[in-house]
């Protein structure tokens, strides 16, 4: 008898149909022998409507209440999922966050959790119940107040709760059949990946691949748990995150895939005085800003100038609030100006094999090239190597990239609709 | 400085719009220097909806989970209030059943509350702040989980709040402005009490008003706690429950009201051997059926046959099961025949000062024959007298008797749409 968490995002459980369906498969797991934890997100649009209704009462609501109203969602689509598989002739009962034992820190709409103390779902699965709990939340440890989790918050909880049962694996329900090599949407013949090991797909989350979120992953791989990403609308093998790199074989391909991402900006801060120490006032002032840098590049001075310009990338949404920052302690630093950019993209091309194998990033960059896309950044690590160019090159670059390494199979992947928290 | 218990039912918190009037009023009372904690419903048709959402996916969903889905809905409505009072400058923190210290038993769906222990709210006060609490829902002392206190949880939930914080006043802002003499919809000149016993008050909630609910009113009565009966559409004084019958000076008022009620069903027994214990396990069976009788007359038994009939009055919802209990029993208790009639209504004339005023009843009966009205079943307490009617004279009979006793004002009372749960 195995213990398994499966988590099922917002699309999987979208109105009474989907919950009904996602009732059956949870049945099929508990009647094949298997104690079974379920981590479910919000119905559907349920976030959006509660956060529309929130900014109907409050520009700028407090983050105990926006949590509390945001929990709503979990409450809803649990209970109404342990009904769907009472109906089904087996006991469910649904638990909060704060019921499951998930203690977090106290900062309210992005909340880390400390410790989990699992003992009502313990108590649950021993006596033969099904187990529903409400991903994306938590009790915070200081104050006793709910708190949620922030992006990929569901997927979060359901590794969590996993390490802390001591599960066989955590399974997480999206619309996609797993990882792929890279997007079907824009590479139609992109491979499946049976296997990835976490540090991979570490990689492939950082650099754009959504199917799972980074926390997740670090959470998992902390604890060794695997993860099993399959699709709630089919029953096709998905992909296993699991095994170090220092454990693959020395025959292992040599590309895992190709990841993109179009959510970042680049800020160029030109003309910044070459003398040390000024680089260190820039990226501290950006971190008070709480942003959260990706690549940085700094060119050679500029000859005779003693000047020279340092580009970054940062989420879209954290752009505004680093302009401003930047932008007050201009005179004080004495940088010539501030140029900000949200038309870049990223592609990144990740692999364990690339340790052993120098000759790939050449081979990357001469497929850009041979594409005509225009390289503007670059960024490297053991496994992965990326470059920044225009958003309008993307595509081009990944079909280009995912062709150069014959990353493509024989048939197309198949995609479906919709997004989970 | 007072500590002042409010609370606003469905109606008053329907939408943004009114979340932000409501966040108004309480402010103020908070600005006059009060300690302000407010009881919420769900929005408008939360509930509703949540309930239309549940028997999509299950027929008959289990109670624990329905419990836990409908408390969303108070957690939506305290979370937006929470919000639209901090956009007004003032601290407020919403509190769940089960963080406000309401302790109830395990019965889920009509959970009774046993204790509260307020110390969460208690220390929000303390510290300046406006605590939110989620009416109709508690925590179950022996499970730990979720429970609803059913049909009037809200008003419930406030009174035993107030009781439990030693608060000064327990405000119940509903649609309408307090307690009159008659339904203003079917007496047009229906005078406002401004000042009503907790036993008067209990005898009108049990005859069909539905301004308060008949469990916050008995719990304000132990806990001798004012209820302050209001509408949260106006600034109108509204009505005070408070004191007991015995205080009452000589000189008061001889009735205080006409009530009446069209929620009950009559069922009669027809043809039942006249003999001792019958009428008992006749009884008995109903009560097993979990139904509640009000109103119970036997005749005489017809004579020569050593048969009677026995009628009673119990809720409408409540008619199929009792029917379906008694069917059961027909063969072993030997009675004729079953009838079941849902065209009744009951009409009720209270008033503390007919205790001494032995020809109240008299001039009650007077007025609805002069009306036309039939009677079919009689009923009286020390300080009321109800009757059974056809539903369709129940209008004619109301108006008939708060003419007769001279109830009326000189001006037409306001009326407003909308209930509160």
């Amino acid at each position: 008898m195995a213990l398994v968490v499966q988590k099922y995002g917002g699309s999987s459980v979208a109105n009474a149909e989907r919950i009904k369906r996602v009732a059956e498969r949870i049945v099929n797991a508990r009647k094949s022998g298997d104690e079974v934890v379920v981590v479910v997100s919000a119905m559907g649009d349920t976030t959006d409507e509660l956060i529309d209704l929130a900014h109907q009462v409050s520009p700028l609501p407090p983050g105990r209440e926006f949590d509390m109203l945001l929990t709503a969602g979990e409450r809803i689509s649990m209970a109404l999922l342990a009904m769907a598989i009472h109906n089904l002739g087996y006991e469910a009962r649904s638990y909060t966050g704060s019921q499951a034992g998930v203690i977090t820190t106290s900062v309210h709409g992005k909340a880390r959790i400390i410790d989990v103390t699992p003992g009502r779902l313990r108590g649950a699965l021993d006596e033969g119940a099904i187990a529903i709990v409400a991903g994306f939340q938590g009790i915070s440890q200081d104050t006793k107040d709910i708190t949620t989790l922030g992006r990929g918050g569901s997927d979060t909880t359901a590794v969590a709760l996993a390490a802390a049962l001591d599960a066989d694996v955590c399974e997480i329900y999206t619309d996609v059949d797993g990882v792929f090599t890279a997007d079907p949407r824009i590479v139609p013949n992109a491979r499946h990946i049976a296997q990835v090991t976490y540090e991979e797909m570490l990689e492939l989350c950082a650099c754009g691949a959504k199917v799972l979120h980074l926390r997740s992953v670090e959470y998992a791989r902390r604890a060794n748990l695997p993860i099993h990403v399959r699709s709630s609308y089919s029953d096709k093998t998905g992909t296993m995150v699991t095994g170090s790199m220092e454990d693959l074989p020395v025959e292992q391909a040599l590309i895992t895939g190709v990841a993109h991402d179009r959510s970042e900006a680049k800020i160029t801060i030109v003309g910044v005085p070459d003398t040390p120490g000024e680089a260190a006032r820039i990226f501290e002032t950006v971190a008070n800003a709480e942003t959260n840098l990706d690549m940085i590049v700094q060119n050679v001075s500029t000859e005779g100038t003693g000047r020279t310009d340092i580009s970054f990338t940062l989420p879209k949404d954290d752009g505004p609030a680093a302009m401003a920052a930047l932008s007050k302690v201009q005179s004080s630093i004495g940088f010539k100006g501030l140029l900000f950019d949200d038309h870049v993209g990223k592609v990144s091309l990740v692999g364990a094999g690339m340790r052993s194998h120098p000759g790939v990033a050449a081979r990357f960059f001469a497929a850009l090239g041979e594409a005509g896309v225009n390289i503007e950044m670059i960024s490297t690590s053991e496994i992965r190597v990326s470059v920044v160019c225009r958003d309008s090159d993307l595509n081009k670059a990944v079909l280009a990239v995912h062709d150069a390494f014959e990353l493509g199979g024989d048939t197309e992947a198949i995609v479906y609709a919709g997004t989970g928290r």
